[in-house]
């Protein structure tokens, strides 16, 4: 049995956020359907932020109501603010993302706060979730962790700063995402050592974008510094608004062929994966989708990890 | 001044003998001075093979004797034969690479041989350089070091043997090649390891493809075991005529941005990489171009190593 690694789908929200069309819910729940039946055991399903901003979100409500209904899956919901972390809370998650950038530039972009005031949301958020009757996970995701289309570098001393503030506004978790895709395999290391350093096993998954093509390369560097969850988007679904033509998330399938070829147990039945793409591509015909495994089909070689 | 890492562009000879047309020499020639020109060290500039078999390489002697012309140059021709290798020692390479498949399906493809017969035309190559005047390099490379679309996995030891193999046969370095794109990182650190206790130094390069997505994480683990030389292709030319549609070798602009992000020294101007990407497309007008940095734009946060 090889060591388990959690693969986290985030193409229901990263990826369908940014699309040029709307994915009907039906086509949403049936997708959804089909990656929890492939193996996916946690998926972020969508975002609860006003439907004025992200109309790809609307009905983000009644998506969470229907994924909580599938065996086995954790459904996680991002949610920008408490009242979206209510919404979150009612329909029933259970994990709860709150971005918060690192970068100045982009958290005010994103949230229209500067980083240590949504650091206060996230407080706010954690005293509020103690009070409810049913444990939900909060997560802090700091966002631009290694670089920013706006600001630029990063200091690592920023990122664990923010990482420190989360953790003690209450935040059950902590992940790294490299929101636009400008980290290379040494910074992954720097910055998940240091982070590490100062909140322990509060840190949790890596969230990494493929802008630049190293998206594999800085899950590898996460693995060896014993990361064992990182998220991903079917077909490599998602970009980035302050890059166009760049590359979305990285792709769930060639992820899971990485991380099944090197012994690494995800749970996730590779076939059945990829054939999900269908309902990806019924649902939203117009978007391309990605993917170096799918297009040059599974090699013979693959023997997964048991 | 960042650790040197070398890498040698084979696009003029594995990207161009699979494209559908043929370059004409005079742009194959433009482009080849512009890589030179951004500070790419060694190039692997064509192959002497038969012309029925492979017109696009049918004017390599004319691109090497233009070659050796530029200042700095490592120029590198591919030979699978004594006569090839005749013909580019005439022609003024300095290095000669000789493909050698681990696998016997795709020796028998690719070079009417069983792997041990073509090690034989390796000790013959040797023995005939050994003879000449000047001193070429004579390099075997490994191929489907990491598997095989026709035979499937291929044992380490299978590699192992192979590789002491050529060294015995006289070989000055051993190169390892993942012709089709199969390898994972765990599968480099191991083979890499192996490979290394059999042939100490003369292991040198690694020739990865990026089939399924892997390339720049195979690179990874590659350096991570000490690997310093890399094969790559600009735009990620090339590809595998036994997987349609599979994607080529990893691209050079892509490899470069990871390394000098690392902090390793390639000695080559990514913007005027980039740029040479134009005159790849003016002599293969047809040819798709691949390679996540050049589209996404080479992001402020670059700071090449010095």
């Amino acid at each position: 049995m090889g060591e388990r690694v959690s693969v986290c789908e985030v193409g229901p929200r990263d990826g369908l956020q940014i699309a040029k069309s709307i994915m009907p819910t039906a086509a949403k729940q049936r997708w959804i359907a089909a990656m929890a039946a492939a193996g996916v055991r946690t998926i972020e399903v969508g975002s609860f932020v006003p439907p004025k901003l992200i109309p790809q979100m609307a009905d983000t409500a009644e998506i969470v109501r229907a994924a909580v209904e599938l065996p086995g899956l954790t459904v996680v919901a991002l949610a920008p603010n408490l009242r979206g972390a209510q919404n979150a809370y009612a329909a029933g998650a259970h994990c709860i993302v709150v971005p918060v950038s690192v970068s100045e530039g982009h958290s005010r972009a994103n949230t229209n706060r500067a980083p240590f005031e949504q650091v206060a949301e996230v407080g706010r958020i954690a005293a509020w979730l103690r009070e409810q009757e049913r444990r939900v996970t909060l997560e802090g995701a700091c966002a631009t962790a290694f670089g920013c289309s706006i600001d630029g570098r990063i200091s690592t001393a920023a990122v664990v700063r923010l990482a420190e503030g989360l953790a003690e506004a209450g935040a059950d978790r902590v992940a790294l995402a490299d929101t636009v895709g400008y980290g290379h395999p040494a910074q992954i290391r720097e910055v998940v050592r240091a982070v590490r350093a100062a909140v322990g096993p509060k840190l949790g998954k890596l969230h990494l974008h493929d802008t630049m093509g190293l998206g594999l390369a800085n899950v590898l560097a996460g693995l060896e510094e014993g990361i064992r969850a990182f998220d991903a988007a079917l077909a490599g679904l998602g970009g980035c608004p302050f890059a166009p033509g760049a590359a979305g998330n990285i792709a769930t399938e060639d992820l899971v062929f990485m991380l099944e070829s090197m012994g690494f147990s995800t749970g996730i039945d590779l076939a059945r994966l990829i054939a999900a793409r269908e309902l990806l591509h019924a649902g939203l015909p117009d978007e391309p989708l990605r993917g170096r495994v799918a297009r040059a089909g599974i090699p013979k070689t693959f023997c997964p990890a048991a």
